[in-house]
């Protein structure tokens, strides 16, 4: 089967153990993950090759990241390392009940921000791939990560390739002297499948629902899809938050031919909700390639967005079928013995 | 006062910590357990004296296990030591939320499955003892193992012991070229005391509740009593999972005079649910031989329940004294100072 | 700004991981605290300087309880170390669910209670505060420590500084010959603000609320003011203890001008229930000294512990920003980047 | 075999992970160790029949010290549980290089201290006995403690039992009131082995080595065994301690047939220092029992208590065929499979 | 560049903490190692393209496994799993000074003795090798797995790769009918290079060195080359192991053109003993491919094995520039900065 | 008594526990140093008036330093928070045996690196103060560091504070656009102790040892001393390294009247290097605080290095009875009870 590929920055995460705060921590829980890898990462755990493309300060930091995912059976072997430049970091503090987890990032001036777009040959690298998935966040991080992510966009549009994007709008990463909203329309313009929630879609594209509209994903995702042609589909998680332990989710969809929603799924508690967006990403592109219709591949998607919050890290560790368990209505959490 | 004697497999319980995935852990806990031994150990906590008989492979993981029941004041003198065979193991993986904690056995081929019936001296054995509690685990392991279990079985009753079992039907288990069917009523026809659940009950003995039962429950009980009239008390936990760390139960008796439950047990978050049913038979017992009514033991046996779910390990540390604090309606977890 | 000074003893607090047992820990973690000092460290924590008083033995252990609240940033400077005595300690068992979290204290013949009152130059501590805070477990622990507080209290009257109690009776703790009913009330009387329940004050001063109030904290509150007429503001929190992993708890206070209430808040999973009480009164004082009125005064004081209990250890280690992040409505604990 | 049976206390043993300072731990180790309690669990390992006899307090402290050394197969039925008095502690840094490991005790008004010599009934407990073992520090700690160490040195003198002790003076211990130059020696009349270094001789017994001597151990033992005409055997190990990192030992016999002594064993890393000496004497009693001649009782005594070395904690958990191996000379530490 | 593969078995390795006892761990350490995937990570580490064949359990535990190569870079493809068997373990207790090291084995029934050899299409699995490495434990495990062995060989005698073995001899695990001296000589007689020590050679083999050789190594290689005479190198390393913590050791190298050895390596503290002969492996195949003189890849291969011995696990996680760095006679250990 | 005062950047230290690479590390130990805050946090422990200042990021990481060095009784009131800027990081893996310690520093753009001269009043920070040290590490980080350190010194000058440097050059640090050789003379010319190898003075200021000289060190020194006439003392210490887990030191000064060194201490295992110089700097400070002859201050300064090499982190914390231990040739390790 072909590749599904994703582009974008891997950080390394530390984290105090348990609920801890930063200053009681006396060693922090050391992880790896980035909202594109995540994705890749979480399809190659429910079985489907995927490949990432990164760059890394070319030290221990950055052959430890590329372990992590290797591990996890994603193809590394396009990643490019740099003399110059570091690891970018994030501080991940975990919250519980009314107490909100919070992050500070340390990202700043890493080898990724500074990458060099000509060292991605990107026919090479697609060569064998079905789907290229990027996020708004590569785009934010520097001009030469947006350039690489428009030439990457380009390239797979030319070849045929699926191409997806989560526009995930983070306004203070924005930083190196061009806008988001210069700059994400001409990407977002390539795309076949995008994630994009009615506050980022007015942000982005100055695009807001119908005043009047019953459901205002639909409303704004119809208008998205009118603005952009190539866009067959735009798909949101929504959050019913009750606090830092207990979180509520539902997937919505919306295409050509409609809006559909699944269920809530309650996950109380939750173990970490980092990624939990990628997962539902991966869900979605894996009932996709498997050919799903588009309610199945919803429920799969939000099944594995679920799952996501019970499993330590950034990337949702489970298989198809513990996805599919869940789908099949299991969520009581029976010994399986 | 005269001992409790149980008879089964130990193994070793390997769990990452948290709700770690297996993949996940550089390191696992280990704690031992084994259906009938979490009873012997639970009744020791409880302030019972309380002996548990198994075989052992001759080297530092026999030691180690029995070590760990010996901790907790389980008089382990009768032990077999045997120079082949190997400790049983199981993987358990702790589930949260819609995740369910899941198991993986190694427990074929262990120094119990391959115990000699001849090197346990029942009569010696049983000498000081009142009571005899065995599961259907054990005669599930090996035919060895149901042989032994049979003799033990004959001695108690010789010697006016009484006999309780869980009847714990499963079906991977049996794997030794006789069926459950064929082995379990021999030796559930001896116990005084049975622990059955109506799915089990069908699948073992073919008996299954009247169509029109208000309780189902009650409805095979008497049927059971009927078949085998040795039996006076049946016992079960009826489980309302709401989620893998939200746990509902309560306690269900039918005896010649009827059927009583009691109210249900709310226990969220749940710390560890192995050994609950193991801890709910510990309770039982502790209550027959302390002279309480059926109702007061049946409770007494559902809140120790409870307490082993907030436990880590197999085994319900907890004091009778505890127990009655849950049964007097403490369940609020005010802190006690 | 002028110093608030708490007075009073300083545990090591040894606790198991998680939710273990003391007999399954093979390693205990280390906090300090102890209800004042508590109160101190979170004051320093929500930025205002505050220093404590108290006794140590004059060694390691001494010595390092003092960094772990000098790390806080509380002024330990009068700390008088002895050559005799101990450190006092107390071993936490955190329950969860429907198990109940227990304390087994080990603070007899402790430095702190072997302190000579003359030790303590109460004008110099106080030149430059505003502000005494102490409790009734202070008086509890020995006559001496009762007769430094009693000095505490009339040297802070008068140089003009306000006074705060928690009178937190202990029964078991009053052990050195004198009756905490005779002791306590000339304390009490040197008080500004006290923090009281109903069954602490009909057990110390035998108030009891009238039969057919309303509200029973409000009119045992006012029948302490008119006992003790220095007294302007009496304090409490209200618990509704669903179980040792989910509290609610609301704030009340009764001035001359009559009661007051928050509202309750929801605190599931606890984290750790211990100091609550403390971040309580802490919150109460930063109100009061930050001029704010006395509904949102209660309201931070109230936040603040609701806080706290998502906390590790005996201290609020949270800032004024995230308390008020909490008074502002942000209780759905969604992540801050 | 009939049993060895130790008399002493018991403490909980709190110790930093690695080389940590007591300032740095966030989590200490804990353990439970005690001098003779040592030598008994020693002897379980070694596969002796050893029962303790002690006094804990009668909470969650006591009864996990109780497990512990039930753990190892010590017979712990005769422990008395008072409702007062403590569990003696003492924390331990544990130094390297040259650095020296440290300890902070905090063992007054414990349990054992306050015992009640009544309670303990030396007929009953040592009916099944063939040795009694006691230290100096158990008649350090108290007056009853001393008093129940005489009357169990008169009962086994009566019952033909062989009496040990390890004689250890601590200055500071002595603290109620009699000195241990007027106790001990009535003490000591009625052993049969002493371990007794020249340094204690000369404290305790005014006993000097001739100042002529070749060996100043011998020369002491001599006269000591002159003084107590019950002293057949007096032992020793002699330490030429390199560095907290870096031990080297020997062991020394004096009996009415003269002096031997063995070869320096080296250990290099030390593990743990603490126990040493108690791992000597359970070597020393385990070969007199066995029938061993003087050298090679000696030799497996030493060589045990080099083993203690590199295993953590109080006691020499080893086997017989352990002790054997490094007896036989391999002490290269190649590979066991 | 051509692979490197190898074949053999996988076990998970579980180690107590430390220094620290079987009996005494709570938690175990996991990591994954055999002889044969110990040399192809090793040689992923050192930058060489490197693949491993083996057979696993269709579970959590192979895929775990599984999991652990990969994130080292080793190519498992290969990896057959199986719906039956299980995982091969192995409990290691790391030793301290004269304390050895031991293993205790549970590797029985395991997928990989259960493996069917047709399951393997070695002309696939070697069309991009350039050498192929087994060990003398591969042809022990069962008759299924020699066999396999067989024609891994023959296919790669045929295909023109280069063959190595390590003959390994362990008398234990020849458990299933055959004998190895009947199995041995056929599977040797096709490798080029030889990893063997003058014991194996009497005991595979029946070959000695001449009574009166200098150098017994050195006589016995000879032998071997002359009875097989496809063999062209024979290397072991020999080592003066003064305690568990401190070995010494030296590489030795036999071809046809005479003998050399290094000098000796000085380790102490030692980490982690387990891979060292597999380190030394790796090392030497990395110098043969990287077309080193045989001075050269000895004194390469044995820095390597030195190297190995201070990091934890099987797996020899160094790079090349380390292992030259070592080579440059930098083994004073100054901070890299 | 008067601070001393010191100036520079504090990083946070990430390393794996004990001796694994950072690839092998799930979590990362935390602690905080810098060379010159190293020396206040060491002389706060050795019982003098500290002071650091410092420029922090204004967040938790910030925030948590400031706690760290505040626990240690450093006065951090003039630590200065910026907006920007990030807390400079290192990542130690530490070394065993042959295997070298190495750091990944990622410290670039910190805070303090951005840090504004004109936010250190210098003339107020020092009001209190008798002392000053900084470091060559600190001028090497951004030219307004430098410059910040140049007015720092020009102010302590003209207030008659005595000043120290360690003139510690490292080659890659310096990237701000000015060589060291240009800025570093500025600064030294202003100091009256400094620690300075031959190495150093040879790199920074041309200054090379007589060819014919007797003793390296003794001839630099002079000719640095003549060079910059304010400078009185020139100490360094003197390692022979035998590998990472083996060290042997000295130190060594040079004055106007001459040279002296002390004997070599060995250190067995060596558990932390870092900090080991700082260590050295600041018990010569003490030494010359408490008026103590150059040959003791010398002693008591290498004799704290010594016993920094056996404690975890960054700074020495040991008290200045502990260094007079080792001084009085206390070295063998004996348990301290």
């Amino acid at each position: 089967m072909k590749q599904i590929v994703t582009f974008g920055e891997i950080m390394m995460r530390l984290s105090p153990p348990l609920n801890y705060r930063l200053e009681q921590a006396s060693e922090l829980e050391v992880t790896y993950g980035g909202g594109d890898a995540n994705v890749a990462a979480s399809l190659a755990c429910l079985g489907l090759p995927a490949a990432h493309v990164t760059c890394f300060p070319d030290n221990q930091l950055g052959r430890a990241a590329t372990q992590q995912f290797r591990r996890l059976g994603v193809n590394m072997q396009h990643t490019v390392y740099r003399p110059d430049g570091r690891l970018g970091l994030y501080f991940l503090e975990v919250g519980a009940s009314l107490r909100a987890s919070s992050i500070v990032y340390d990202r700043y001036d890493s080898a990724f921000a500074k990458l060099d777009p000509a060292a991605f040959n990107w026919e090479e690298i697609l060569k064998d791939a079905q789907w290229l998935h990027w996020t708004g966040i590569t785009a934010a991080i520097s001009a030469s990560a947006a350039e690489a992510t428009r030439q990457a966009i380009a390239v797979a549009r030319r070849m045929g390739i699926t191409v997806s994007a989560d526009v995930n709008y983070r306004r203070n990463l924005w930083q190196y002297g061009q806008k988001a909203q210069d700059v994400m329309p001409g990407l977002v313009e390539g795309c076949d499948v995008v994630v994009c929630s009615p506050g980022d879609a007015e942000d982005l594209f100055g695009i807001t629902a119908d005043e009047n509209a019953d459901n205002g994903f639909a409303s704004m995702a119809e208008k998205l899809m009118r603005r952009f042609p190539q866009i067959k589909q735009v798909i949101a998680t929504k959050r019913k938050t009750q606090s830092a332990s207990h979180e509520r989710i539902k997937g919505m969809l919306c295409t050509t031919e409609g809006y559909r929603e699944t269920a809530y799924f309650d996950i109380t508690p939750v173990v970490d909700r980092i990624g939990g967006g990628d997962a539902f990403i991966a869900g979605f592109v894996y009932g996709q390639i498997n050919g799903r219709n588009a309610d199945d591949a919803l429920l799969f998607a939000t099944a594995a967005s679920a799952l996501k919050h019970t499993i330590h890290g950034d990337v949702n560790l489970v298989t198809a079928a513990e996805v599919e368990h869940i789908v099949a209505g299991n969520t009581t959490g029976r010994l399986l013995r």
